[in-house]
Order: C-alpha cells, then sequence, then structure tokens
C-alpha cells in the first residue's frame, strides 16, 4: 500500500505559466478526490493570501477520499513557532495535516539561512513538537536530502532524527534539486527506512529525467509516501509524474496506490486537471497521452492486431486510455456508453447507435474537439446522433466590426439575424472584443423567444490553441462554461476562427440549457 | 566511452506527426554532427523511397563526427538474403554501418512472423554474416529482448549467440514496449555484457516514463552503445531523450559520449531538430528546455543568488541553457535587476531606475501582464522605463471585419494604416480569424520599411483567459512566441479584447526584432 500524497496546486503552482484561481483549485481537488487519492497538498497559506481564500472554501466541499494538506516550513531562526506567522498561517488553514520543510543539507544550513547546524536541528524539532501539540498529522519534508546525505550523511540523518523524537508521521525524503539517480535513490532510502519506524516518503524532481524512476526505486526501498504532481508539472523540469508513476507501481508492481475500479479514470483526470491548469498534457506521456498507445509502424500494427501485447506493455483501457492506429482518439467505451444511457437507457454497449456515437466523436477529436470537461457538448453530440435534437433557433447571418485603437471599453459590434419558427429577429450589441458582443446580441436576439435564458451567463471562457506551430492561424478550442443559477454546464467549440469556435460553444451552452428546462417541465412525459 | 547511436531520422519519425523531407533529414544530420554523436540511423531504405534518395543525397555531405547507419530486418522466411528485397535495400543505402533488427521473444517468433524457433534464429545468423560477407559493420538490434528473457531467457540469449557468431559487431538489446524497470534492466544487461565480448548497446522506450533511467541503468551493467532520439520523440510515448541521456552519462556519471567541448551546444542543437521536426520542445525538459533552470519560489531565488548549486544541480551554462528568474509576484529584486543589468549594466539593486521599473511591473502585474516566460516583452518594459527605446512605427488605425457563415477559410479581413518617419502604408489582408488577419496585414504594412521581417515568423500563440468568471468580458492575455531561424522570443498583450491583446504581443514582437537586429549591426557602437 502506498499513500499518494498530490502537490499538484503546490508544486505543481511553481511551474512557468501556472497560475489557479481559487475556483481551479477545487475543481482539481475534485478531480484528485474522484480518482481516490489519499492527500492533496493545497498551498502555502502563509505565502498568498489567495491560499487562505481556498482553505476557508474547501472546508464546505465534500471529499470522499482526498484529506486536504497545508504546506510550510520550519519556524525561522530566534523565534518560536507560536510567535512564527507562517507557522500559525498553517494552523488558521484549518486542516488536520500539515507538510513542513526543513534542511537537511548542512550546506544549505551554513550558506542559505546561515543558521548552525544545531539551530537547524531545533528550528526542526520545535515546528514539528509544536504543530503534533497542536493535534496535526505532520509530514516532515527533508529538504535536499539526498545531497545532503551525500555531503555529512551524519548530519542529514540527524535531521530525520529530530523531526521523529518530536512525533512527526512521516519523514518525507527530497531530491530537491532532481540530480540524484535511482541506484543512488534506492541505497539511500532503504537506509532510512532500515532506521525508522514511521511512514518514509519521496520527493523527486525530473531535473535528470529520473523523477518517475527515482520514486520507483525509493518505493522498491520501502518508501510508502509518493508525492508528486497530477501530469508532471513544477519548478524547473517538474516533479514526479503521478499519472506515470499510480499505473508504474500499481498495474505493473502490485503496489496498491487508489482504488483499483478508479484505474481507469487516470486518463480523464490527467486530461482534466491540464485542461484547468491550461497546459497542453504532452502528446506522449506514459499511460494518458494522446499517442501513448498509438501505432503507426506497419509492422507494429499488424502486431497489435495479431496481439495487442506483441507491442503494449498494458492494456490502454486499464488506464482510460485507447489504442490508436489513425489519428482518433476517444475515451473508453464504457463511459460513453454511461453518457449514452443517461439519454437512452436501453442502449447497450454493441448497439449500432453506440457504433455511430463512437464513430461521430472519433471525427470530431480529430477536428480537435475534446470533450474531456464538456459534457454539456458531449451530451449534444449523443442527442444529435440519437435523434433526440432539433435546433431551437436558425442563424442567418452574423457580421463582426472592430475599430481600433478604441477608446471605449466597447470596441467591437455584432450584428445577427436569426429565426425561430419562421419569425426573424435581427439585432445588434457592444462588446469587449468580438466574443463579447457576439455574445450579447445572440441572447438579446434568443430572450425575445425564450426568457429562461436571461437566467443563464457564462462563468468561465477559456481558449486553448491546437497545433500551435502554425500560431495566429492555429485552430483553437474554445471552452465555455455557463450557469443559471441552479445547474452549470460546459460546451466546447472548435475552429482555425476564434468566433467561429466560440460560437459553437456558445450557441451549444444556450441548446443545452434549453432542452434541460425541457425535461425538467415535461419530466413525466419523457 | 560511450558510443551514441541517434535514431532521430528512423525511430523519431515514427511519432504521430513527425514526417521529415530528404532536406530536413540532411539538416538534423548536420546537426547531430556538429554535436559530434557517433552514429545516426538514418532511415529504412527498403521500406521508403524517400530514404533511398536521402542516402544518395548524403554521400556528397561532409561529417566530421558521424557515420550514417541503414536500418533493415532479417531476411525474411524461405528466401536467402540475396534474394530479400528489404536486405539488397540495405547494401543499396552505400552506408558502412547496417542496424537490423530481428526477433529475440519467442512468442513474436510463433505468434506474430509465424515461424519456428529455429527458423528465427538461422534468419538472424544468414542475415548477419550476409551483411558482414559484404564487408558492413552490423548492429544486431534484438528486439523485445527483455520481454524475452523474462519470458524464455535461455531462447533470448540464443539469438544473441546467433548475432554473435555471425559476426555482429553490437548486439543492442531493445527493450521495444517500454514496459522493462530499470533494476531489470541493469540485471538482465549485466548477464549479456557479462557473456559476450561484442559491444552491448541498450534501445529504451518510455512507456513506464523509465526510458532515461533505464539507458542510464544498461551502461552501468556494461553498455556502451546507446540508441535514443534528439527530444524524445518516437513510436507511442517515445525513445531514451538523447538531450537528457547524454549529460546525465557525460555530466553526471563521468561516461564520454561527445567530446567536451561540444557539451555546450547541446540546447542549441536539441531546439534545433524540433524546430525542424515541427514539434514544440517539451519546456520543461531537462537540460535544454525553456524553463529546466527556471526559478519561480522566492526561496529558490534567493538561494540561487547566494549559491548556484543551491537549488541547480548542474551549471546551466554546461549543455548551452541559461538560468532564469521568473518574474512573477514571487520572483524578487534580484530577478528584475539581473535583467536590467543585460540593458543597462551600471544600474544597481538600489538605482532610482530599479525602483521606477520594479513600479511599472507591479502596475502591468495587476493589469494581468505575466513576464515569466516572456522576456522579449519584459525587455521592452524595461527599455521604455530606461528611455533607450523609441517606437519603430505610429498606428493609424485599424479595422477588423467578419462575415459568418463563413465558406472560405478566410473568414476574416483587416485592414491597417500605419506611418513610419511620416511615410503612410495602408493595406489589407484576409486570414483565418481576426488575429490571423490583423497579424497579416500589419507585417504586409511593415515589411515595406522592414525588409528583415519578412523572416521573422510566429512559432508560438497562447491565450490565458484571466478572471474568467466573467467570461467573454475576461481579461485575457496572449502570449506569441517568434523565431527568425536563429533566436527565438516571447512577447505578451493584455486586454479585454482579445484583438487589442494579440495586437499588443505583435507589435513588441515586431519591435524586439528590430531592436536586436540594431544590436547585432552596431554592437560596436552601443
Amino acid at each position: 500500500m502506498v499513500t499518494i500524497f498530490d502537490s499538484t496546486l503546490r508544486d505543481g503552482a511553481q511551474a512557468e505559466g501556472v497560475s489557479f484561481s481559487v475556483e481551479d483549485k477545487i475543481k482539481i481537488v475534485r478531480a484528485i478526490d474522484e480518482l481516490g487519492i489519499g492527500y492533496v497538498e493545497a498551498g502555502n497559506p502563509g505565502s498568498n493570501p489567495k491560499d487562505l481564500e481556498f482553505f476557508e472554501r474547501i472546508k464546505s466541499v465534500e471529499l470522499k477520499n482526498t484529506k486536504v494538506a497545508a504546506f510550510g516550513s520550519t519556524r525561522r531562526r530566534g523565534i518560536s513557532p507560536s510567535e512564527d506567522g507562517n507557522v500559525q498561517a498553517l494552523l488558521g488553514a484549518g486542516v488536520d495535516t500539515v507538510a513542513i520543510f526543513g534542511k537537511s543539507w548542512d550546506f544549505h544550513v551554513t550558506d542559505i539561512i546561515n543558521a548552525t547546524l544545531q539551530e537547524n536541528l531545533e528550528m526542526i524539532y520545535d515546528t514539528v513538537s509544536y504543530l503534533k501539540d497542536k493535534g496535526k498529522e505532520v509530514v516532515f519534508d527533508a529538504e535536499h536530502f539526498f545531497d545532503g546525505y551525500k555531503n555529512n550523511p551524519e548530519y542529514a540523518m540527524k535531521t530525520l532524527d529530530s523531526a521523529v523524537q518530536a512525533g512527526a508521521d512521516c519523514l518525507c525524503l527530497c531530491d530537491t534539486n532532481g540530480g540524484t539517480f535511482p541506484d543512488e535513490i534506492f541505497e539511500i532510502t532503504k537506509k532510512v527506512a532500515d532506521r525508522f519506524d514511521v511512514v518514509v516518503g519521496i520527493h523527486a524532481h525530473n531535473d535528470c529525467g529520473m523523477a518517475v524512476a527515482n520514486t520507483v526505486m525509493a518505493v522498491k526501498a520501502g518508501a510508502t509516501h509518493v508525492q508528486g504532481t497530477m501530469t508532471g508539472f513544477g519548478e524547473r523540469c517538474g516533479n514526479t509524474n503521478l499519472s506515470t508513476v499510480i499505473p508504474d507501481l500499481q498495474l505493473k508492481l502490485d503496489y496498491k496506490c487508489i482504488p483499483d475500479e478508479n484505474m481507469g479514470k487516470l486518463t480523464h483526470v490527467a486530461r482534466e486537471v491540464s485542461e484547468i491548469a491550461n497546459l497542453k498534457l504532452d502528446d506522449r506521456a506514459p499511460f494518458v497521452g494522446k499517442t501513448a498507445f498509438a501505432h503507426k509502424g506497419g509492422m507494429h500494427i499488424d502486431g497489435v492486431s495479431k496481439n495487442s501485447k506483441s507491442f503494449e506493455h498494458i492494456d490502454p483501457e486499464l488506464v482510460g486510455n485507447e489504442r490508436k492506429f489513425l489519428t482518433s482518439e476517444v475515451a473508453g467505451r464504457t463511459t460513453i456508453l454511461s453518457m449514452i444511457q443517461k439519454i437512452a437507457p436501453n442502449i447497450e454497449k454493441n448497439s449500432p447507435e453506440t457504433v455511430k456515437i463512437i464513430d461521430r466523436l472519433k471525427e470530431l477529436e480529430y477536428e480537435g474537439y475534446q470533450f474531456e470537461g464538456a459534457e454539456g457538448g458531449f451530451e449534444l453530440v449523443i442527442r444529435k446522433e440519437l435523434g433526440k435534437y432539433k435546433p431551437f433557433f436558425e442563424l442567418e447571418t452574423f457580421k463582426i466590426v472592430g475599430d481600433y485603437p478604441s477608446d471605449v471599453d466597447e470596441s467591437a459590434t455584432a450584428m445577427i439575424k436569426i429565426s425561430v419558427d419562421g419569425k426573424k429577429e435581427i439585432t445588434a450589441a457592444e462588446g469587449e472584443g468580438p466574443v463579447n458582443a457576439l455574445d450579447k446580441a445572440l441572447r438579446k436576439a434568443l430572450e425575445v423567444f425564450y426568457p429562461a435564458l436571461s437566467d443563464v451567463h457564462l462563468t468561465d471562457y477559456k481558449v486553448r490553441v491546437l497545433d500551435s506551430g502554425s500560431a495566429t492561424a492555429s485552430k483553437v478550442r474554445v471552452l465555455i462554461e455557463s450557469s443559471d443559477g441552479v445547474d452549470s454546464w460546459t460546451t466546447v467549440g472548435v475552429s482555425k476562427d476564434i468566433i467561429e469556435a466560440s460560437w459553437g460553444a456558445l450557441v451549444d451552452s444556450i441548446e443545452y440549457k434549453l432542452i434541460k428546462d425541457i425535461e425538467k417541465k415535461f419530466k413525466e412525459f419523457l
């Protein structure tokens, strides 16, 4: 049994270009909980006021599997933990588990924080015992443990002694600079695991491309607590990629990390977290990447067709991914079936409708659609294929005009002409940019026919550039999240033109709302 | 001494989305030669007519370090090597070194190629000895060697025996499915290295995130021939990343792979190969990625400023990369100062200019700018504050028009009017969406005055929605990455209107290029 300690929200947020809103963080915690991961390290309340808001908000979120932890450091020199604002902020987070890092490399103690070696041991002891007195579960992150051990093994071990004597529940050995190799990791972790009775953990970085291998070797040496981030993003070259190391440990080496029945959600969760972080998931990412089970070589395709184990080390369905011979890629059939059955409960795995929908999805995904995190749009695709759909309006035309430089906020104008059951409506609106103008004009025209749309507002708008190599002529994928105050749903549009892509997602969002209203109103008749 | 055998042009070409022209291949061979790599496996002349053209063309290219190898397979069942078209094509390539793969996993022999175990041994023996008779250096790629060894060690070893008896120069052990772990690789490779006197090699795949670790462990077990691709791309999850494993082996473990004096070219070559393959190099790639030595956490920045080894496992200059302090809310004054000093070396930490720039930066970050990963844009901010800037053109006006639904690709039109030193230029362009149209129109107008701009192309375009709660009226941040084939730089724009945000980034990108050109041209006078 290995406990996974997810640091996507903390070390992951150290990655270039990553900056989570409180809302993003809550969505990620829910995704991690859904996967069944033991802990999520959610931030450093002492260094970031946004994190405090998060800890307040997360209290009212019900989690099935995941405990939330706060992150901070040992007390500063010369003051007690009760006087240290950062330590106090950890308590203020109001969570049961805290991870604190302290120095294990003598060079860092003397040359970076300018403390004596004895002072540092006291800083560790005092902070851990203070937090234990407050009833916390304490993870001690031994920063630079491996560099420290290689430089001065005796002192590195002493820092762990201090933490254990003060009551630490877990000693997490950090390869902070990512410069250590698997055989060294094995040997040093084994020494620690043999010496202490508490849980031993591993926190690896990928600077030598070794984060996952180092983590696996630490587990083989006795570590039972594994830190990492969901898709490996983090400071510099990133952290241990949990979406790689979890299946490595669980599927290949029989160490249990998450409930077996959740392993099939791995690909979905990895992609969802990437979307929220607005980082493209590496196509080649082991297990969860788009091409992780894609076969291009003719001999490979031939081999896999005869027997999949000929060129696949595991069955892609185990992690919710799919084999690919061409350029199409779809979530597992089971996932799709469960979505179909929401709309048409009597359709089965091998029904012709299922095959048709999967074919359509492959087409759409080839075009750049991705329905991970866009179930609203996904439901509309299914309805259209099942014939359980009719359009709520016809677009005749719309026109966008923008004049720049603009000295007013509303730099763009949209004119639109639609018809509903033969009745035409033409109108216009100004907006902050073309998409906003179009959104306003479309709603204005439709509210004439569907007053309930006045409750709908867009709550999120995301743009992801696909095949970014062709720059401003790249395809873009637009995700729109909408809410009517009760429910919230997400839809998706794809085009080389951001306005067309946004249009697709806007129309789907509105139609989804109108369908839901009909379902509610006429539940008895459906 | 480890011999590097680069397979970027062969296994790398198996990656989704990769397709090299003959010209591309020659450029890549030159880059690999420049780095001092021993061999390049350049293609399979039997399966690809483009490869034959390549082998013809490469004969007239003078290479200093690199030998070119051709790749193929053992003869087919029931015919002799002299009757086998693929084997003959290998000879037709006209190179001294050939790599041939053969089956080492009994299951593959019986179930995939439907041969008897004895027949397969003969296929290996015959093909190797035929090629040796023709005077070739022969690398035997033992396909699925590790899976084969785990299933039937005796037979797997027999396949190697056949190759060695026939005169093979190198036995390259392949983890074809990428499912083997470092400790197994070490153990099995050691058995092979202990048993045979010929060179032993390793060819690893990354399906478990272990390719680099497996390669390093094989070398520790006695392998002295390492196969991989320059930035790790290849079938499925890719191959051993040479830009990671070369510095791992040479800088960290003292195995010599390339001439020491060439190590500083590593980052350049990795980026160049990515550019030619039209694959974005992972920002987080160890050693050569954009953020491989980027520090964001305040404590890390502080530590590195005191002593770089505190948070860096090697000096980035060793591999031709650069340290970067990411300019975010958490980055300190030190980061900013080092950027300022690049432009004005005599400005100090407490100079009034520094204070002014930091204030301006705070304002911009408050507005939603983020300069981490956008050093081009950041440099322009500094220049503007220091007065080391003048605009290269004046915008009079631009107008965007889009008509939808559109049945042509170019749905949007941009008209633009600019002036340079009082001379006006008015022009227009169509594009796939408003931003693409604007980009084209602006370049078209400016190239009249600045012909060097025709070298510039956009290599990446990113959109991040800020405060996404206000949906389509949210602020957006646009990042544009540009390249002139030599350098690459990133600029940023922010607005509620995506067109204005893109405009800001486009203008900065162009001005940055023009400033760099002036700096290069008039270096002596600055």
